[in-house]
């Protein structure tokens, strides 16, 4: 699928991008454009031929999880996006997962705990928002957060972060175990790409809106998120649900990569159309009678 | 709006399909397209640009909700999609729902009820679902099935299919008050379009899975679920919350029309981009000093 579709990917992006042993986000540069010799102009085209098979693998996904005794049932995908501000998650969401029909997507964005969030464990309202059986889910932020900004921030005590780190991986075998496919991502951004992008909505008007002045607190700790970034990567990226960084100062190819790295889950379920599990030619029969 | 961005509109789609006093389903033409002179080919281009108009209205919503004190914080749109088996509700919701960013819609697919949602009143688990500010709600299937199906099959005796009927229209009143702009579609097919339409799933393998044997023994009912939406629509078409029946044998044109009815109420609610709620030049040397 992925090489049919694509034609200037030179590598597998899901082995390219993923985050084994001795992986350093200092080595990666925000720039690159890894595995992909299309430039901006090839961009245009991959992006859309994918959206068209990423679209047929989730009806081919939700008409699977429908009908019992095809395929995998239970099967679904969860994408995972988790960035510094401005990196470009709502860019994914809108151009890369917005290519697929709404009605097989499941999108939550993860906002500051309430007060009843708060009041139960940290992965409480991250499994009430695990895909169901068919659906490509996505979240905009995730439990991450909690040992990201948590640690950053010291909003938990460094046992208690320790803890997490178990506890999520736990999570997400018992997750993957049960069917769904992790997609996890770092867009990575340079803070410079970072500092443009920011001074790009204080420029206009239309963007005012989506700026907050706590943006450049956040930005003053730009080393030390980095730095939980890395902590985060070798902690929890496992096997079942390896971690991936996309270099994201181009737009264009971070979601190319996102949408190969969803094609490649996709890929790997394999769903097939239903078999009827009605007599087709009794029907046909019973419908021309009416 | 409609009028720039939608060249071949020679009427407001909303008030002509709008279920006034006196209105009679059997007067409705499903092959019909009122109000609409461009045909099948226009109709590409007319799509296209009434998704940028939504897709920026929307995001004006949105923006508006974020930000205290900008025009109406608390506004919403709320599309309710009624329709027989195969009319296409699934078709507006992948090309004109789909047209809009995921990050901005909140779609619900009300399926039969669960033993805990019929434990409770017909409204429970639909006022659950109704959108935040700032975003467009699609109701796929609804409260009406209560009040449709819920008759048309004796699912609850006739006293209480009239509670009902009192019930909806409160609730849509308040629903209205509180700010949410709500948008009823039945889409209209014929019976002899419904009967090419589902022949054409149990023709093709990729859409058995589509197709339930049960939707044979529907089909039988048909005169009966006609008399149901008549009932529904004289009960329940309020000023607040009139009912729109949309002609919908010509799938081109029903995407067009619901296109219009959604931009229409945008363009009412006439959403603006907030004003910024700090010093965008003391937010500019900040950022600059970083």
């Amino acid at each position: 699928m992925t090489g049919k579709s694509q034609k200037h990917w030179t590598a597998d992006a899901a082995e390219l991008l993923s985050v084994g042993a001795d992986f350093s986000l200092d080595d990666v540069d925000p720039e690159g454009t890894p595995g992909y010799d299309g430039g901006k102009t090839g961009a245009v085209d991959d992006l859309a031929r994918g959206a068209g098979a990423l679209d047929e693998l989730q009806e081919r996904l939700y008409a699977q999880s429908r009908v019992a005794e095809t395929g995998d049932t239970a099967a679904s995908v969860l994408l995972v996006l988790q960035a510094m501000d401005s990196a470009g998650k709502g860019g994914i969401i809108r151009h890369v997962v917005g290519s697929v029909d709404p009605q097989g997507i499941a999108l939550t964005a993860f906002k500051k705990p309430t007060a009843e969030e708060l009041a139960h464990d940290f992965l409480w309202r991250v499994e009430k928002r695990l895909p169901n059986p068919g659906f490509i889910g996505v979240f905009d932020r995730s439990h991450y957060e909690d040992v990201l900004i948590g640690s950053v921030r010291s909003l938990a005590p460094a046992d208690e972060i320790e803890r997490r780190f178990g506890a999520i991986n736990e999570f997400e075998r018992r997750v993957t175990d049960a069917g769904t496919r992790i997609v996890k991502v770092m867009l990575h951004i340079s803070a410079d790409e970072q500092k443009v992008r920011l001074m790009e909505r204080l420029d206009r008007p239309d963007k005012h809106w989506k700026y907050n002045p706590g943006d450049v607190d956040e930005r003053e700790l730009w080393p030390a998120y980095m730095a939980a970034y890395q902590t985060v990567f070798e902690r929890t990226s496992t096997g079942d649900a390896p971690w991936h960084v996309v270099p994201a100062n181009r737009k264009w190819y971070a979601r190319l990569a996102v949408q190969q790295l969803l094609l490649g889950a996709l890929t790997e379920i394999d769903p097939q159309w239903p078999a009827a599990t009605f007599d087709v030619s009794a029907e046909k029969a019973r419908l021309a009678a009416t």
